[in-house]
């Protein structure tokens, strides 16, 4: 049950989004650049990164809305399921590879990024601006995960409402409402 | 050194939001509305929980800006002190020290917050606002702390320096960069 008296039928951060609107806005659109807007990496590279961090957070709602999302870019549900269990023997690039190190340790704290992951990430074709990148979706997502909980939000583990929500976070990004309609059961 | 080729000469998280003006327009306008913007909570009470996050997630530039700004619209800087070093004993209402034990949950991990922790909060006068922005005070400054420490910006201990971007940041809040110009030594 939410900590507060946020509406009713809206699963995960789509009931603080709609309690508080004002904030919603920088939040959806920051998650837009971030995920959904041109970037020489992938969306679903990135909606990969996010479902890993929120994962690591164990914040059903955002692993499972990003998994999703991920899965429609990426055309195949199992690579998500991977990431999350051992992205090092993952069947994706050793630079996203590299890239997830870096998300995992800015998802503990961002102090222990070292050189060397960086130089690893580098040398494996990263850019500057995907590093960049890489780490504001781990801090970004450190936010989101602990909105997400800190409310007490309701968190549904249905499939279908995640590949629902995943196709059209897919396709339509961050800036629109991903549920248009309360939840009417959850 | 920072971990990419940030700007030189701005502190903390200046230099990713020289970097990355796109994503540095919501970041900013998330930390106006949640710090600067009318609220029933104060701006020092919202920039002492702000600070109190940032120290507890060690990030120096956040926490001595934040704290500057607190000390600003407090006109006491050693209330922030007391709050970094034990807030149950800081001279701050009984409702901010609830609000910081939330605050403090959310700081680790969002799933911490619990009914009885939200009780006493709302029991000394906290509205559902009021929680709700705690939660997200505490969630963005688990971004902005990663963002700053993951990308190896560099972070003064200049006190001169983190009262004037103080003051800056207590007037004007944070739409406006608070270091017009770069910091020509650090």
């Amino acid at each position: 049950m939410p900590h507060i008296n946020l509406p009713e039928g809206y699963p995960g951060i789509s009931a603080g989004f709609t309690y508080r609107p004002e904030t919603a806005k920088p939040m959806r659109e920051l998650a837009d650049i971030l995920l959904h807007q041109p970037n020489s990496l992938t969306p679903g590279e990135r909606e990969l990164i996010a479902t890993f961090v929120s994962s690591r957070n164990c914040t059903t709602f955002c692993a499972l809305s990003h998994g999703a999302a991920a899965a429609n870019h990426l055309g195949d549900a199992s690579v998500v399921e991977k990431v999350k269990a051992d992205f090092v023997s993952a069947p994706i690039s050793p630079k996203l590879k590299a890239l997830l190190v870096i998300a995992g340790k800015v998802q503990q704290d961002g102090k222990l990024v070292t050189e060397s992951d960086v130089l690893a990430a580098r040398t494996l074709g990263a850019t500057d601006l995907e590093i960049h990148d890489t780490v504001l979706i781990a801090a970004a997502f450190s936010m989101f995960n602990r909105y997400v909980d800190g409310l007490g939000t309701i968190q549904p583990t249905n499939p279908d409402m995640y590949a629902q929500m995943g196709k059209h976070l897919a396709e339509e990004g961050y800036t629109k409402p991903s549920i248009r309609q309360p939840v009417s059961s959850l």
